[in-house]
């Protein structure tokens, strides 16, 4: 089979389909990356009728053009949503990252792939979701670390507790979506200066006050345009504003991130910010590359697969 | 100077000039309300060379035709910001609700009329601003509320400690910006149901836990998301995140409404859910008139200025 393909040797693909964008790996048969790509056709943007076009557009010419047989492709992400590809279901807490025989197989036009989608994770009380971050924490459980706290950054930032490479329970704060609300949908729009970049200051200064006054925090951001409107200067609006979130998220996790180390996974930015603090207000942050883990746990399924059909 | 006015016995006129609206009243020399009208040219569709016209439109039939004399027009609210008719700056806490003699007299063209704005109040620590409100805290002084705790429930909610008829303190939560921003600009619009009314139930439970769980805010936001997609009956979505927002102001202001009455000002309907927010996690609120105490406040400025004059 991988023989025919116009990329020589490859033997699946993994791809990361989230919200805005899709990431495409192909792999080799010992397991190395011989081509990535990357594609803005992200689940907010197609129906469910366009995922295999969007999918082909990006990885079709890697793959042979007579069909010689069917190439696994694993998909892990949003993909898997109601609204997505197919949907492909949760598993429940307490449980392994990504159960390789819960897969979800789709029904495909084209004779030359075979695609299966990681399901997500769910948790009943209280009620929460991940998509995409299971697939990660796989990757995270087969670098060694089964136990302890992971903080996954993000729009929608994720808390986890892992113990025996079990999740046991997770919790999920919509802070960088209400950064995004905020800085643009309320009148601390007027704070924020123009081409501003990160004034670790006024960060830090925010995660500080979060911490301590945390419900406070809509008192907290107001007093942002106060101290403008009294011309008093507090740092970068934009900075303070993200450190109030954080500090806010932090103060609810601190049972989590003060009793070891806080594995933070993803966006390399972001994850400094959220290391910078942790470390700040005396904890101890472990940084990991958010899409090297992605990529790993895609390859521990596949591992699990071959394992379990063999 | 009254006889001729179109309007026969108009002695002085009272406004209230917010950000999205315009209200007058025409007022006799016994200080009873001849009459009131109400625009939508508030404070952010109007450029500072826009007021008087705005005004006259307004109130201008009211007012004789030929000037025998200038006709006083007292002004609260944000027509004295920066961006508004002219700036009226700011009295410090800790000061009376309204100085009569700090008010900032307007240079207008038409001869008819007499325009004096109200000072706003500032706090520099830590760093607030009101403008507006000032004014319906010099009507409940007036009506023998001299100490204790006000909440003004709002797109910027208030909470003031008064204190011998001062404004000793006061903290600004956007609160209803917040919900408006959450509501329209976040993944919870998709939580919303179309055409809902307000659901004391799903509000109450909001209430709780954002009193207890204040800091989590961001999570307990999620989880109405999280409920949906697990099709989990939460209740009305807008009202549980009211209800959450709310919790969240009361939490950080319990040192306040716990150990007395919580004199609630403002708009009846958001008054109401406070009070019954208040109430029901056994706060004792007192439901006051907004409209009704702004007009007592500006009439009290009135009367000071008359006293300091004779």
């Amino acid at each position: 089979m991988t023989d025919a393909a116009k990329l020589p040797g490859i033997s699946w693909l993994a791809a990361d389909w989230g919200t805005s964008s899709l990431r495409v790996w192909a792999i080799d048969g010992s397991g190395r990356v011989i081509a990535s790509a990357t594609s803005g056709r992200g689940m907010g943007s197609l129906t469910s009728e366009e995922y295999e076009v969007a999918f082909l557009e990006l990885a079709g010419d890697w793959l042979p053009q007579e069909p010689t047989g069917r190439i696994p492709v694993l998909v892990c992400g949003m993909a898997g949503a109601k609204q997505g590809w197919q949907e492909a279901g949760y598993s429940q807490v307490p449980c392994p990252p990504v159960d390789p025989v819960a897969l979800t197989r789709v029904r495909v036009q084209d004779p030359r792939l075979d695609v299966f989608i990681v399901p997500g994770i769910c948790q009943l009380e209280p009620p929460d979701v991940m998509r995409g971050e299971e697939t990660q924490l796989a990757g995270l459980t087969a670098s060694g670390i089964l136990d302890g706290t992971v903080c996954m950054p993000g729009t929608h930032s994720k808390w986890v507790r892992l113990a025996g490479g079990r999740v046991e329970a997770f919790a999920t704060f919509m802070t960088g979506e209400l950064f995004a609300a905020i800085t643009q949908h309320t009148i601390l729009r007027h704070s924020l200066s123009e081409g501003s970049s990160f004034d670790s200051k006024a960060f830090l200064g925010g995660v500080g006050q979060g911490l301590e006054g945390s419900s406070a925090l809509a008192g907290n951001l107001f007093s942002i345009r106060a101290s403008g409107l009294l011309g008093q200067d507090g740092g970068d609006a934009a900075s303070r504003i993200s450190g109030l979130l954080v500090g806010t998220e932090l103060a609810a996790n601190q049972a989590l991130w003060r009793e070891g180390e806080a594995h933070l996974v993803g966006d390399s930015r972001l994850v400094e910010n959220y290391a910078l603090a942790i470390r700040t207000v005396g904890g101890r942050p472990v940084v990991h590359d958010g899409e090297a883990l992605v990529l790993a746990g895609l390859k521990q399924v596949r591992s699990a697969m071959l394992e379990n059909a063999a």
